[in-house]
């Protein structure tokens, strides 16, 4: 298994659902970084079940989550030393998922699993659980607090849930989106998601939505012209995500009905400062990043627990039907916002630290600036 | 920069668009493959410029783009030393350039490329040439010599072209796309791409568009749970060509508006068999291949340089008007469908080999099958 | 900072010798292992200051050094998700080291850390204490679990110390070696090393030493012919552990001396079996095991925190005399010799998993065995 | 197989010794370097068969050796891509070695190969020939432009001869001798050699050497506390050549008979610079350079291809006598040292890249000058 995200500044996951708990180690951090564990614990607590943002399309379930760090801090600042963290699991109801591990659950990776393994951990999937995301959110918080320093700020937000746009609703107010119910964008889309909401939940169905994320303050140069494009790392990360299936840049998918004459962002000089008339570049170009904000969008399945009865199969090969009761959440969002949040801050994080280098560097070959000799 | 691709099955391309030529080292590829150079310059004609193809979408220029190998090869088949290929550069009109040296091409890595390097190489954009990409080619045309042998087939080919989808004009018949003009999926959709090529370049402009690639006969098992997901190491290799802005697995952005009901592939046994009843999921649950075909879309900008005037900047600071003549494209399509082709190609190869490694080695975390000691 | 060892087997070691502990994450272990706890920690016994082998030359120091397993496991066995474990600090005397933050110790890093850090850890090292190792010996016992189940057996044991060599005493039974004081190959050695200890002690010096390692059942064919050799990686693993400041292989340094006509190993077969004369290759040729045992010699320099007076400089600047009470060992072994059996355990484990699966594999570069078609 | 060396400054190797030439692709190289062909091709020069420092040693086959450089270069500086090079092969007489198909040469990797391939090319070894390192003088003559850029100044000599010590003739002058037969440190051991070569060659056998390499001007700081510790690279980087069976850093193996109050390196101030009386450490302490000069030695064994009769077998199980007549060295010095110089150059280029751009990058960890926020 592979289970090391990022090249200089990596994160190691480790930990099961149902096992003693998640946790993580970060090596390549810089040292000297203060390390604000209210922050942290506050971005991880976005993601926890029943937390204030879930609201009607959250679980019941409730959980601690309280991230303690093992390794790597001195007096609150980082020493530059791998940063070993562990989040302790509470809740534990293995029963629930019992029953379900001689079917296979349509939409899930069951199947893909026991043709793979021969075997899988019916508790909640092991590693393929949500739960896993804990690591990732604690290591995306440790960059952007470096990230902040340098002046990049990343903002996460739900763009539509089943297809009701908050743009269609009013206004965004950006700066306050993740003290909203769903983090959502605008405080008018709300009611319209509550109620379809409960309408889903009512047709013992589930939804997806759209997810939009936004790094600001992002230097021009980020990213390899060839492979490590900063666009191509970015995709990496935000797929990576279970229930992500599509990811887009920019226009993204606009990008391929528009005109070359509509879609270039046309450059300006207005008091001697060069201006974009727009960016439908979402910030990259030609793989590297152009100093506009960076505009990501990733397209999110709908749960595949589903109360409604489905048909489906057995692991002995009978046909079945199956109905899934538990505690789910029956929209991946509002969860995963600050996972696909704390991706976008570890992939920045890890291209910065490595074109930092390189723009500090004299004759690199990142770093032609004034190669005069 | 970085200029390989691959963990296992390593691509390591060089050569600059106006320097001797474009090269490749692949390491890592099985001994004892037979090297069909006639497929290999096959699949290289189909990006070139001019190519039956190409139609009237593409450029007028003409070039040779035989491959040579220099090292990997005895008697016809690979010994599993590094194979060196290099393609010689001809008809260098660097002349064309020139005049663009001073100015911001937008929708080009131009002023990217003067912020990070501090000097760009005006001569069809160095290693930001699309010209790289015929190294890719020949690396995807490998990896698909040996992944026939393992009954695994690619086929890509063009959806759409400035909105026009080729699903509303006729069925697919897949086996003869890469035949026809554009690689469109059916005859009928041909002429009403041809007329709005016409149209668009009449009007001084460029256009988009999206391309499909399928994989068939891809086993179940490969990709990774936590990272190294097969769809995110996908999306890596896709939007990591250029012009690509969104891309999507299966149902992708649709399977953000369906409900979890519809968007489930249901699965039943039929004659001992498992089935699905559709592939919403594009073949890959949990990052990890199912058995069904493997579904990607890229959804493809409009090719940047429009003859049609467009306000810019110049390096310098001015503001300037700028109409891009030259021999260009005007839509990446449909010589961006054999890279794409190629990326997905060698991705599978990466996973493949690394996945039936593991699948063969008993007690290994990628295969419990049977681990019974 | 770089903490991983390894490319398939990946050990991140993690801790400060003066914090909350020692931890690692093991990545890449197979699935199925069973995971027997009193071995490893039996290893991890044989590094802890004062332990029964170190006799005369360790330290008075006592640590409880319990390991932890935080994931990974189920039902006792390994389960093919990472392996996180912990080892608590006890027994931290800062205080002990405090009147060293000023000074410079000749033989230790203290300068280069103040060049690279711009400041360093006086307690005890950080990240550069010995203490650092307990995670490597856990990753080399969790290596030998899996390499036992492949037949392959790794001792390490004491070849001299302080010049004074075993084979000069008496026959070598390497079976016992592990159960005697100094790891001692045999007996009669035993009471001229504790004399010599003595001396030195006395003399408020100390001494250094030769460990050999060596690894029997290692089929042939491990290892890559051009980078990646299996010779290079070992010396990759034991230098660059603590203290040692030569690696030899086989005949090593004598090899040197020798005429080819001595140094080759003569093969020839008997009752059809191919057998080898000598083994002065030490069981690799050309980067490749040859199936014959593994030998390995590390040199370790002194201890050099001496008792005796010495010269040295502050960080100020000053020149200024130094004597090192503490509770130190006079020399690195016998501590180093579980840690460098452990690093030769990984480092074996490693190339194991990669051609244990590319001899799997058909048509694989690493083997052509029929390459029929 | 892995055919690339290094992490930033990355080499990856192609070609065989029979086949069409052997080349090599340099990807992270700075730009702006002044290529100097003249000096790669000297440096290329050294290892040539029959040059003059080969005297009487060297094997009588002529081989032309020039560099051709495919990408990368414009105008006579490197543009920061990729830089591809080749070097054709001549004279190749295959039928020398048709003979040896069926015959396992003692010390050869002969058996090993069958063992992990199946096959082996005879003519020569393929990729196991001596002729792969053409690709890492190259590599570690563009390093070494660079280096010398930086002030570090690599010189390789060699220090022995069949037992046969430089220094017990004269004193060393360093500065000439690259320009001495055999690389020989001084003028006063050359005849000595030469004797014994012949003595050697008399006898129908082959024999070793030592070879020191010594890096001036590299600064504090270079390496990593724990994993990639610059002697553990270093030794990678060596063990890493054919022939080489052992390699020390500074004291090396005397380190292992001397008391720390002797193999310390003591430390002084003189005129407010800070001395040290020795460098027994060879430069490194902790896996880190302190700012001395780097000292390094590979023991290098007997070529096996001996005139003199041996005892072998055959690959079909007989026993036999071989005579290897060919066109052989009688000793891998002094073609070897251009070698082991151009490892030790790209070592400390890609840690000189890594740590240059850490030392240059506020927050890093590998750089806490001054982390006062």
């Amino acid at each position: 298994m592979f289970n090391t995200f990022g090249t200089i500044f990596r994160l190691t996951s480790f930990g099961e659902s149902h096992g003693a708990g998640i946790g993580g180690v970060i090596d390549g951090c810089p040292a000297g970084l203060l390390l604000d564990e209210e922050f942290i614990q506050a971005e991880l607590d976005k993601r926890k079940p029943g937390n204030a943002q879930a609201g009607l399309a959250g679980t019941t379930r409730k959980e601690a989550d309280q991230v303690k760090f093992l390794s790597g801090v001195y007096e609150g600042r980082t020493t530059g030393t791998p940063l070993a963290f562990f989040v302790e699991n509470s809740n534990q109801k293995s029963g629930d998922y019992a029953k379900l591990a001689e079917t296979y659950r349509p939409g899930h990776a069951d199947r893909a699993y026991d043709e793979k393994y021969g075997f899988r951990d019916p508790r909640g999937g092991g590693r393929s659980s949500a739960r896993e995301t804990v690591a990732r959110v604690v290591g995306g918080a440790v960059a952007q607090l470096y990230l902040k320093k340098q002046g990049i700020n990343i903002v996460a937000y739900t763009e539509a849930l089943d297809g009701i746009y908050a743009k269609d609703f009013g206004d965004f107010s950006l700066e306050t989106c993740e003290k909203r119910l769903f983090f959502a964008p605008n405080d008018e889309v709300i009611s319209h998601w509550q109620e379809r909401i409960e309408e889903v939940r009512r047709e013992l169905d589930t939804h997806g939505g759209v997810v939009s994320i936004e790094a600001h303050g992002v230097p021009a140069g980020l990213g390899e012209p060839v492979f490590q494009k900063l666009d191509a790392y970015l995709s990496y990360a935000l797929m990576g995500v279970g229930a992500v299936k599509a990811v887009e840049i920019g226009a993204g998918t606009l990008a391929a009905v528009s005109r070359g004459s509509q879609n270039n962002d046309t450059m300006y000089y207005e008091g001697g400062k060069l201006c974009y008339m727009s960016n439908n570049a979402g910030g990259i170009e030609g793989g590297i990043s152009n100093g506009q904000p960076i505009l990501l969008k990733a397209y999110v399945k709908p749960i595949p627990s589903v109360a409604k009865e489905q048909k489906t199969v057995s692991k002995q090969g009978e046909n079945v039907n199956l109905s899934i009761g538990g505690r789910h959440d029956i929209c991946a969002i509002p969860r995963i916002v600050p996972v696909l949040k704390a991706m976008t801050a570890m992939t920045l994080m890890d291209m910065f630290l490595l074109q930092k280098r390189m723009d500090n560097h004299p004759m690199d070959n990142c770093m032609g600036k004034g190669n005069n000799f």
